[in-house]
C-alpha cells in the first residue's frame, strides 16, 4: 500500500518533470539541482557563483527549504531572480512547485541557468526528479569523508561532487583521498570539485562546469 | 489521499512508540533519540558518551542509517551493546524496527539509556515518535546559527539541543546567541549544551543531564 502510493507520487512527479524539461528547451535554460545536508553551504556557493558569473551568464534561483525565506534574501541580495518555495513539512522539492516557480521566473527573466537550492537533506531530494539538467551533490568537510558511503543514491546520480569549505579541512578529521576513493565506486564520471565560497579557492573549475551546463545542456 | 495514508502510517508508527514505551518501563530504562543533520557529530558524540559513562551507567545504542554498519562499528569499540538498523531509501526510524532492536539489545543486555542514533537528517525524523523519553537535537557549528529557524519542528519538540563542534568555532560564523535566541523562540525550557566531543570540553553539563534522565524519567 505504502509503496504503490510512493510509486503514484513519483510517478505525477515525473510527468511534472518531464513539463519542466518542454518548459526550458525552448529557453535554452539549463537547471541545476543543488542537493547536500543543512548547513553544507549550498547558499554561500551560489552567492560566489552569482559573484563570478555576473555579466557574463544571466542566472536566477528558485530556493527550497522548510520554513524561512533567509536564504531567497541572500540571494537578492546578490542581485539573481529568486523564488521561494516552502515546503511547510516536506522534505524534499517536487517538480510541480519548482513549475510554479520557473513560470514566475521566466516571466519577467531569461535565465540561461536556473539554480535550485533543494531542502537541506542528502535523501529525500535524491529520489524526486525536478527536470534538471542535473543534480550537484553538495559537501562540506566539516560533515566527514564517510558521507559518500552512508548516504550513496544521491553521490551515485550527481553530475557532480562539490565539496565546500575548503578552509576549514585543517580543522577536520576530514581525508579528500577517502572521499574521492568512495564517491569514484559510485559514480565514475562526474567532476569532483572542491572549492571554498569565502576565499572563492577553486571556483575556477567550478564556473567551468556551471559554464558549459548552460552551453550545451551536457558537460 | 496522500494526507489519509501519512496519516495511517503515523498512527502505525504511534501504536509501536507506546509499546516501546510500556517494554522499557518494566526495565527502568529510557530511551533518547539523537536527531541532527548528516555529519552534525552524533557518533562522535555517543562514543565520548559511552567513555564517560563507563562503569556508572550501562547503556546500549541503536544506530540508524540508510547504508553502511560504520557508526555501529564505531560504538561496538567503544564496548556498548548497539544494533545497526538500515532504512535502505527510508529517511527515518521507525518504533517498529527500534522495537526489534530494543528486544535484541534487552535480550542480552539491561541498559538503563538507550540512546537511538537516528538517520542524519533535520525533518523527517522529527515527526515519527519512537518511545523515547526525550528527542535531543544536535546541531553543529560547522553548520550555521540559521537552522533552529529552518528547520523548526525538530527544535520545538527537543528536550535538549547539544551544539557540537565547539572547538570549531573560530573557524565558522557561527554566533552562539543567535542560535539560543532562535531556539528560545520555539523551545523555552530545554537545556542548550554546547560541547566539543574530541576535548571533551562541556562534558559536564551534558553527562548530568543523561545521567537525570536515566535516573528520573524527566529532567
Amino acid at each position: 500500500m505504502k509503496i504503490r502510493l510512493m510509486d503514484r507520487v513519483l510517478e505525477a512527479n515525473d510527468a511534472w518533470a518531464r513539463e519542466n524539461r518542454r518548459f526550458l528547451a525552448p529557453r535554452g535554460a539549463a537547471m541545476l539541482n543543488l542537493i547536500g545536508s543543512p548547513g553544507a553551504g549550498k547558499t554561500a556557493l551560489l552567492e560566489k557563483t552569482i559573484e563570478s558569473l555576473a555579466g557574463r551568464l544571466p542566472v536566477a534561483v528558485i530556493e527550497g527549504d522548510v520554513a524561512t525565506s533567509r536564504d531567497a534574501e541572500r540571494i537578492g541580495r546578490r542581485g539573481a531572480p529568486v523564488v521561494q518555495i516552502n515546503t511547510g513539512d516536506g522534505c524534499h522539492l517536487g517538480a510541480s512547485a519548482v513549475h510554479e516557480a520557473l513560470r514566475e521566473l521566466c516571466a519577467t527573466h531569461a535565465p540561461r541557468l536556473v539554480f535550485v537550492e533543494n531542502v537541506g537533506n542528502l535523501i529525500c531530494p535524491a529520489e524526486f526528479d525536478l527536470g534538471e539538467w542535473g543534480k550537484i551533490a553538495v559537501l562540506s568537510v566539516a560533515e566527514g569523508d564517510d558521507k559518500v558511503e552512508k548516504y550513496p543514491l544521491l553521490f551515485s546520480l550527481s553530475r557532480a561532487l562539490v565539496i565546500t569549505k575548503l578552509g576549514m579541512l585543517p580543522h577536520t578529521n576530514f581525508r579528500m583521498a577517502e572521499a574521492e576513493r568512495c564517491f569514484r565506486r559510485v559514480n565514475r564520471n562526474a567532476p569532483i570539485i572542491p572549492l571554498d565560497s569565502v576565499t572563492g579557492d577553486g571556483f575556477g573549475p567550478w564556473i567551468d562546469f556551471v559554464e558549459r551546463a548552460a552551453g550545451t545542456g551536457r558537460v
